[in-house]
């Protein structure tokens, strides 16, 4: 996700656009991505090492982007 | 998430590009977005309602992307 002092105009663009829509109630809208990583081994401690330095150095833009790693079976 | 019919090039390229960054192990990369929407009320039934049908009519393009909605603190 982008990080919170960085400008997201799709996020504004959404939020924007909500109340229009008949929604009403979001103060705030962020746009990010996401992206699902499938192994077919098992998620050890040492996979998920290697997940979150992906992650860090090539998926995400960490001076514009946070970043979460979570397991999903 | 793009559906998994759903040709996915961006996802195709970060897997392609793995190995070559020395990142193993991983059979399948998908890239999709993410939405963060912050209420200031609480996340009752009714706001989480809402927000599926914003999911649906709005944030997803349904016929070529799944969605989920998730709470999170």
């Amino acid at each position: 996700m982008p990080k919170p002092e960085i400008l997201d105009p799709q996020g504004k663009a959404v939020l924007g656009a909500l109340p229009r829509l008949g929604f009403t109630g979001v103060s705030s809208v962020r746009q990010g991505k996401r992206f699902e990583l499938t192994f077919d081994e098992e998620i050890t401690p040492e996979v998920l090492a290697q997940v979150e330095k992906m992650a860090e150095t090539f998926l995400a833009n960490t001076v514009i982007e946070n970043f979460t790693v979570r397991v999903e079976q």
